[in-house]
This record gives C-alpha cells, sequence and structure tokens, in this order.
C-alpha cells in the first residue's frame, strides 16, 4: 500500500515557511506500514489542486492533504476534492453549529466566510478539529487507474482514501493521532497485528563500528527489523515489529535486545525517547544528588539539556556557567578569595609537563569552585567549545577537558576530537554527560573505565 | 516565469529527513524573481523521476532537482534525466580527471562507482561542485506544451531548463549561488536589474502594530516593496526592488527607510542579518565594556546567542550563570559572604508590597554579585524562564523580572508577558537584550524610558 502527501499553501511554495507536515505524515504512515511515495507541495491555486489530487489518487492506495481548509478565499481544499471526483459541497449542520459555538465560546459571532469550514463533498466523514475551526475531511473515492509502475496491473475496480487535514500543525497531530491513524489502522486490518517499536539509545561508539559488532542486525530481511539512526552521536537502534499487542511484541524481541546488550554493554544508556540528560537527571534524583556544570567556549549545550529536561521544579541541576573562553573561566577563579585555599587533587596519571599540570590544577579548582559556589554534590567541567568559525578553519581535532569533581576528589580527562561543525560540539557535550552517567552507574569511576570507551 | 522543484530520495519521502533544500531554493528563485509553482518529492524509483521530470519540463521554465546525484546504484538522477529526455548519457573526460584528482588527493583510489559522476546527458552544461565528487547538470530541453492555466497557449516552441544538483545542502547552495544564479540572472536578461534586498530589523513591537503604524507601506503594488516577517518576537521588513546597482537601490529605497524610522523610532534596532545579540555585542565592543548574565529557569537564551556571536575571544561576554528556578539563584547570593554586606539600592520607585520590595533587593544583590564575580561593568538578571510544561499548563501571561547592574546602581523592572511557548522564551530574553541594547545607546536609562517601550 502506497501513500502519498499533499501540502497546500503559497507560504510554503514561495520558501516563506518551511513544510514539515509531510515529513511527519510520512514517518506516521511509516509506522502503519505504509511507504510514502510522493510528496507535493502546491500554491493556493485550484486548477494546481485539482490535478494534484487526481494525479494522487490515480497512483496511490492513501493521499493526506494537508492545509487550504481555513474559511478565507485561498483555501480551496474543499473546492478541490468536489472539483476533482465531481462531487457537489453540502452543508454539515452538526459541524456548523460546533463552529458557531466555538466562535460564542470566545464571545466572538461567526463570521460569514467561517460557514464554508462546515461544507464537505458529499460522501465524506468528517474528521473532527478539537482545537480549530476547521473540521477534516475524510473521503473514499473510485481511482481511475493504477499507474505506479512495479505493480499487478488491471485493478479496475480499485479506490483511494483521501484525507484533508489543516495545515496548522499542532491541530493536524492531533487529527492524525485521534481520528485518522485508527480509521487506517481499520483499513489495514488487524490480522497481522500493528506495528510495534522499541527504541535502544547507544552513545560512545560510531555507527560503522555498531555495523561491524552487529553485522546480522542490521540486514533488511530480519524479524524485527532493526534501524539504524545517528543524531549528532546519539545512535538509535529501533527495532520494529507486528504484533497483536505490546506484550506479545516485547516476548517477540527480547533475543534481538539481549544480542544488542551483550554486544554493546553499557554503551546503551537507554531507551524509547531517552537522551543523555534525562538518564542523568534520573539517575541524579533517585540518588538525592545534584550537579553543577561549567561550560567554557562557543556554548553551554550541557546547561541547555539540564534545564530543559522537563521539571519545572528540578531539583537535580544546581546550575551552570558559561565562559566565552578559558581565560574568562581562570579569571573567575582568581576573583574567589577561598579558591586559592583549597588543596588540588587531581584525579590522572602523570602529567605530560608542567604547563599540562598547572592548567589541570585550574581546571579542577575550577570544578571544585563550582560545586562550592553551587552547592551542589557533582560539578562537571567541558571544554574548550571551538566556535563555528574555529571549526570551518580547522578541521583537524580539538582537545577537550572534562572534569567531573565528587565529594571526595576530581576526575580528569582529556580527549581530542573531531567532526561535523554541527556535530562536535553536541558530541563533546554528550562526552561529557556519559562521564556523569557512568560515574552515577558505578558509584565512581577509574580512569581506565572511562579511556576504554574512547572513540 | 514559473520554477519547479524536484527533491529526490528515500530518505525525504519516508520522513526519516526533512527536506529544506526545496525551501531554499524557493526562496533564492524568489529573490530572482521567479515564482515556484510547486515542490515534488519522491524516492529512488526510475518511473517516478522519469515521470516527475517530464510533468514538470511540460508545466515550468525552470526546473531545478536536488539529490540522486551520488555514485551509488539508487542515484538516479542522471539516468532518468536521459531517459525523460531521449538523450544518451556521454562521458565528460574533465570531470572524470577532477573525481580522480580529488580522490587522489585523499591518498585513495577512485572507486570504479564514482566514473557515473562524470557522465551527462548530451547538451548539457556542467555545474562545478568545488567541495564533493558530484557536478551538477545544467540542461535545456524542449517543452512538449504549456500545461499551466492562466498562460498564453499555442507556445509550442518554449522550452525548460533543467539544473540537477546534489542533495547535499552546503555542496548544492554552493554551486546555487556560484553557478546556477548567475547563469538564470543571464537567462533573465538585465535590462530590468537584479532585485535587491534591504531589511530593517525591529523589536519591541508586534506585527499588526507595525501595519497600523505603516499601513501604505505593506501595500502589494508599492515600489519598492516592503515585506513583514516575525521570527521570535524580532520583526523584518524587507526592502525589495530591481536596480542595475546597489547604489542606485540605496537611492531609490531611502525615502522608504526614512518612513521607516520616522514611524518607529529607536524600535529599529539593526540592518541586514543584526540580530539585538550582534548589535549588544558591537556597542559593548565599541564601548569597551564586558556583559555579565544571570538567566533564571527553563532556558539560558541569552548566553546562548552571546557565546555563538561569532567572534572566537569575544571580549564583551564574560560570562553567564543559568539556574534552575529563582531559589537556587538565591542560594548562590546566600552562599557568598561578600554578597550579604553589600548596600542594596534598586533603580526602582515604589514597591508594592514588603514581599516583593525584598524579592527586588535579592534580585538587585543577583545582579551585583554577577557583575562583581565575573569581572563585568554590566551584569543583566532575566527570570524565570517557564517551562514548556508550565507554558502549556497556562494560557495566560507570566511575571518576569529585569535587572541590568551599571557601575552606579541597579536598574529593575517587571513586565508580564505571554504568548505561544515557542516564541515567549526568546522574547522575554530579547527584551532583557534591549534593555542592554537601550542603555548601550543612551547612557543611561530611565523607568519611564523603559516604560514606554511596554508591549
Amino acid at each position: 500500500m502506497h501513500a502519498e502527501i499533499i501540502a497546500i499553501g503559497d507560504e510554503l511554495t514561495s520558501g516563506q515557511r518551511l513544510d514539515t507536515n509531510s515529513r511527519w505524515l510520512s514517518q506516521q504512515l511509516g509506522d502503519l506500514g505504509i511507504q510514502t511515495a510522493r510528496h507535493t507541495t502546491i500554491g493556493d491555486s485550484l486548477s494546481d489542486n485539482v490535478e494534484a489530487l487526481q494525479r494522487a489518487v490515480a497512483r496511490a492506495e492513501v493521499v493526506v492533504c494537508t492545509g487550504g481548509l481555513g474559511p478565507t478565499l485561498d483555501d480551496l481544499t474543499r473546492q478541490a476534492m468536489a472539483d476533482a471526483f465531481q462531487l457537489p459541497l453540502e452543508l454539515d449542520q452538526e459541524s456548523l453549529d460546533k463552529i458557531v459555538a466555538m466562535f460564542a465560546s470566545r464571545n466572538r459571532e461567526m463570521p460569514e466566510n467561517n460557514r464554508v469550514q462546515a461544507m464537505f463533498p458529499r460522501g465524506s466523514q468528517i474528521v473532527p478539529n478539537p482545537h480549530g475551526s476547521a473540521p477534516g475531511i475524510d473521503l473514499q473515492v473510485a481511482a481511475p487507474q493504477q499507474a505506479r509502475t512495479g505493480e499487478s496491473p488491471g485493478n479496475v475496480n480499485r479506490s483511494c482514501r483521501v484525507f484533508a487535514l489543516p495545515g496548522v500543525p499542532a491541530e493536524m497531530r492531533q487529527m492524525w493521532l485521534e481520528t485518522v491513524a485508527p480509521r487506517l489502522e481499520l483499513l489495514l486490518g488487524s490480522q497481522l497485528g500493528r506495528l510495534h517499536y522499541h527504541a535502544v539509545k547507544v552513545f560512545g561508539i560510531g555507527e560503522s563500528d555498531v555495523e561491524v559488532k552487529l553485522p546480522q542486525l542490521i540486514a533488511r530481511q530480519r524479524t524485527p527489523t532493526v534501524g539504524i539512526t545517528v543524531s549528532r552521536a546519539t545512535i538509535t537502534l529501533r527495532v520494529a515489529g507486528r504484533a497483536t499487542d505490546a506484550a506479545t511484541f516485547q516476548h517477540q524481541i527480547a533475543p534481538t535486545l539481549g544480542e544488542i546488550e551483550s554486544a554493546l554493554g553499557d554503551l546503551v544508556f537507554g531507551a524509547g525517547d531517552d537522551e543523555l540528560e534525562h538518564v542523568v537527571a534520573r539517575n541524579l534524583k533517585q540518588q538525592g544528588r545534584t550537579l553543577a556544570c561549567v561550560e567554557v567556549g562557543a556554548a553551554s549545550w550541557i546547561s541547555d539539556w539540564l534545564l530543559k529536561v522537563d521539571e519545572p521544579q528540578c531539583r537535580c541541576f544546581a546550575g551552570g556557567v558559561a565562559f566565552p573562553n578559558r581565560s574568562a573561566a581562570e579569571r573567575w577563579l582568581e576573583r574567589e578569595p577561598a579558591a586559592e585555599s583549597k588543596t588540588i587533587t587531581s584525579g590522572c596519571g602523570e602529567m605530560e609537563n608542567a604547563s599540562e599540570t598547572l592548567e589541570d590544577e585550574r581546571w579542577t579548582a575550577i570544578a571544585r569552585l563550582a560545586a562550592e559556589r553551587f552547592g551542589a554534590e557533582l560539578a562537571l567541567v567541558v571544554g574548550v567549545y571551538p566556535s563555528v568559525k574555529e571549526m570551518e578553519c580547522t578541521n583537524g581535532t580539538f582537545d577537550f577537558v572534562f572534569a567531573l569533581a565528587t565529594s571526595t576528589t576530581v576526575h580528569l580527562e582529556r580527549r581530542a576530537m573531531g567532526g561535523h561543525p554541527d556535530v562536535l560540539g553536541p558530541r563533546v557535550a554528550k562526552t561529557g554527560l556519559d562521564i556523569v552517567r557512568r560515574y552515577l552507574a558505578n558509584e565512581g569511576l577509574t580512569r581506565n573505565g572511562l579511556a576504554n570507551n574512547g572513540q
């Protein structure tokens, strides 16, 4: 079964707005096991809309339109469906009543224009829109002929299911999840079971190394299938299979999850939508500990992530400091009379030379000072994030310092890392978070334990 | 003249990747005065590619394809062009030599697969790709007939210019800017002059209020045209006109810029790609001053922006602190023995009640402490950014505090602000930056001066 998506609006074809709906719908269709063959984006032109609809229903079994359901003259999706399939538009009184009531609840009278939003091509089902004035359309149409290549021809009685949803992403998504997806699942029949997913999250290894460690797992014909994606150095292994219910699916995938775990060990940090910051925040909370963070350079990734971990009164993150460069961080230290007197102990082994020792002592002191000033049990120092300009000028690697102050000592290590400017910063920050994760998991850490995980 | 864009790749139709190329190309075509009528996204299927190409050239005068130029079997754009227009693929020796040399410079031998990247449909011009192995294709084809409605029919000899570019955004953009855009400008002829742009950046007023203050400016038929866009509470007025050179364009738009300035006054903060952080950083640098920043709540926007202002050793930003909530910030203050003894002076007028006074005194002390600890002349405190959850639960407004410590005093003000969760945080942060901008511009600020700018 193939789908096509039609996104409608001059603001999309002109480039004024980025279309994110088509991608989201493709992913959702994929989750139902329906492959999307084409996205078409057209402006607010009736003839383009009619043509695009007719061609799409001739090729696909499911067509999803977004946009063009508003009350103004340039919202043409209803009319285009009526014209394309030669169906009259009819008023749905219930929809009209709802639109009138929605305006009334906002102390406004419904403008006459909005009446058109209660008009549907004859034979449509309605897709309710809980948070907007435009209901969606669900219409089964007879499709002239199968035009896709490579499929059995002569399927004369084929039909196509056309859905029209608003362009506002929040409304569209809710309507999809609440109404369209369940109707498509019904259409697909449930004998095979629906697609279930389980994501395994991995950090500290490259994509190609995962493939080397798990060669047979990524094979296309495998059941369950395992897909691999990478987002800013975090690897997601997505295990997918059809099952009648979640428990059956979990049973099916247990051997696969076992293989992954035994091959990757503690490179696996979480599941589902977990990111490293969620795992770190969860573990801190469970252990009743708090973390402060000092980031040096052109970014403050870790503080950002921990501030956003969605607990308004997050009690695990004590706060973060960001310095634009090392000397600013060192001046902070110098202005602290208390810091000077601290005994400096580094968790490191031998030092290369005196100036590196001195530098490491200062990083160590910065970590200690942060723990103290933020009243945190743990303080992580990460630096120095290069600026975009520095990354673009240097194709090579940069040296990074990671220092974790605990109640008893400061563990410090250096790593050389490089990569694409879009990825290097997050990868460095995640390396820092991963050090905290491993410390919390092991209640301590050794230099060897960390070094074994080098990329 | 109309254009269509074809984006190619299974990773796009499946939703694995978001297509940003089509939007970017639409904007670029728009800058040349060419309107994009359609985006089509198809997977790696030869028949779909051939069909999409044939239909696009029948409707449009310019077709731009991205993707499918790689060396692997699923890269089909070359073959699709050859099939669609019945042209043989021919080897271009110069391109082949370049590909071989590129591999040699990386100490690798060219895999045999890559040879296909030097094959072009007969009659093509080459679009050089300075940073990748896939050159682009530029092909003029005879187009069967004009299928777009509303245009003069019977134009039998019409032709269409087809460009094929790689899908990697950085390569595609460079090839567009260096080769495709100049060729299209040549095609369009230069008698009208090319389109020039000037952007005026505005903060502290809503989009509809700009329209009220400048009603005649946004009219569609005006010359030069003025477009208005909003991005996270920053308004851009984009003045556009055709001119033979930049100086003529500046002369043409001078009266329009004058109108904007007299209507909006110092709500205008910059031009071109300026954001508030660029203006603040520039002014700090000019005045030899430094700024520290304390952000409280679920984000650290201002520190992020100032860290990224692209000067690796930015000497204007002394550093930033982020606290997850007010009590964390207050504990920071309490742990500072020095802070307690400071005399607290607020720049505010009368206080509503005692607890607010106390709270304001603490905000004031936090601003002072930040200036001292970071060794900065100025310190800005902004809080409390609500979390996404808090914003979603409350549809109303939140109270925010802005405190700016200078060498002589601390100015403090409160504002109630609300809005969409995606916009509220940046708007609050920009309000803080704007307070710094106005202070630097005026070498001082009064409570009234700020209050007049309330939204």
